[in-house]
């Protein structure tokens, strides 16, 4: 079972008031990335892995989905997801991606954001969510760039030149981290990027796009902090289809 | 044009001295991952992009290949290539892969180790190899992984927690980096992971594995010293089919 670090009490407040909880997909730099990606969504059936608050749920209802459903192990952020959506066409279970079930071809499109970093078992997984896609049916996802959750003490580091680094190791020992973000030993489960195409791949799924987000030139005039994301990748997009 | 290192003296008589230079293709630790992806050869006509010493073109003719051609700027290699080749089955052509041209569907199967790093226009390669593959002919290829070739002073640092780490900065700064390998200023070309793959997806070719070469517990066993390789991937290994 997964860690649901999200229903802890301090992790909940602090990312509560991060910008992409507050101001939703906008908040989240790496959206215009992921936007380019999707498909059109009217009159299909949307699954939404890790959904959260219910952000892109409501969005995708907005785009005219039939059905959206979204799935999360948080009951704190399910009760404010549910709160904040009127849309009848968009509904909310509460899941462990480590055990969901879902019934087979009854999607159109699968979506998740930052979410599968926290599985344990991501081969059984991709196999769960292929059997509910239906032919020809795309799946998008982001999740933590390996380059990013590799290092066993992931942070920046100036090196001999001066210039900003971020020091790799452990890159092809898959398996558990322990990170401190919002909370202390927060568990996420390392896997190389082969590993992640791979097992899409093994699964049926045909890659279309691989993207190591990084802001465009554009959102760094707007805001020069995310200047650093050029040195190393944080986010991974990655765009297939049944 | 690409830069011509290989037929620099001191370059030449340091890379004829490299174990892969003098063993051939048991010489390079990541041969036995390669091997794994290659198809039956029998019967094929194979390109090897970059021969070198025409260790690969041997081995493919060895493999029962129809008809075996070789590619590669440097007139060293391709003339000890020639001397080294008694198979009629193999040919060597001298080429710069920046320019190079091929008749249109005239292979079964092409192969390239360590040498798309040195190519500036990666697009019209691709473009070059998929015309002359016939469709669902196979593609394998090594490059430098582009966590190795990222950094713009690439090498092994050790961090507070005297852990040995390689810092990666400029990862999504795509072009040229210059390196002091056997030689001063030798010339790469840095690409993403995501550029790589979906250049090829845009090219018309499918994803079949992504690997990220690891040594194996027995490789290190054998030879401690490449222990180190599991820090961080020096090697991209890449199958794919038209």
């Amino acid at each position: 079972m997964a860690q649901n670090i999200y229903d802890r009490a301090g992790f909940y407040e602090g990312y509560s008031r991060l910008p992409r909880s507050l101001f939703g997909l906008d908040g989240a730099a790496e959206w215009p990335a992921i936007r380019g990606l999707l498909p059109a969504l009217q009159g299909k059936r949307v699954a939404d892995l890790g959904c959260g608050f219910g952000w892109f749920c409501r969005w995708a209802a907005g785009q005219g989905a039939q059905k959206v459903t979204g799935y999360d192990l948080s009951r704190n952020m399910l009760d404010r997801a549910r709160r904040d959506t009127v849309d009848t066409s968009v509904s909310y279970e509460m899941a462990d991606l480590d055990t969901l079930v879902l019934p087979e071809a009854s999607f159109d499109f699968a979506y998740s954001s930052l979410t599968f970093h926290y599985v344990q078992d991501f081969r059984r997984l991709m196999q769960v969510v292929h059997n509910a896609l239906v032919p020809g049916a795309r799946f998008v996802f982001t999740i933590e760039h390996p380059i990013y959750m590799a290092p066993a003490h992931p942070g920046w580091m100036t090196d001999a030149q001066g210039q900003r680094t971020w020091p790799v190791d452990g890159y092809s020992v898959e398996g558990e981290r322990r990170t401190d973000w919002l909370a202390k030993g927060v568990l996420k489960y390392h896997r190389t990027m082969g590993t992640t195409l791979n097992t899409l791949i093994d699964t049926g799924f045909h890659i279309d796009r691989v993207v190591e987000w990084r802001p465009t030139e554009e959102q760094i005039r707007q805001k020069p902090e995310l200047d650093e994301e050029k040195e190393r990748p944080m986010i991974l997009i990655v765009a297939v289809h049944r």
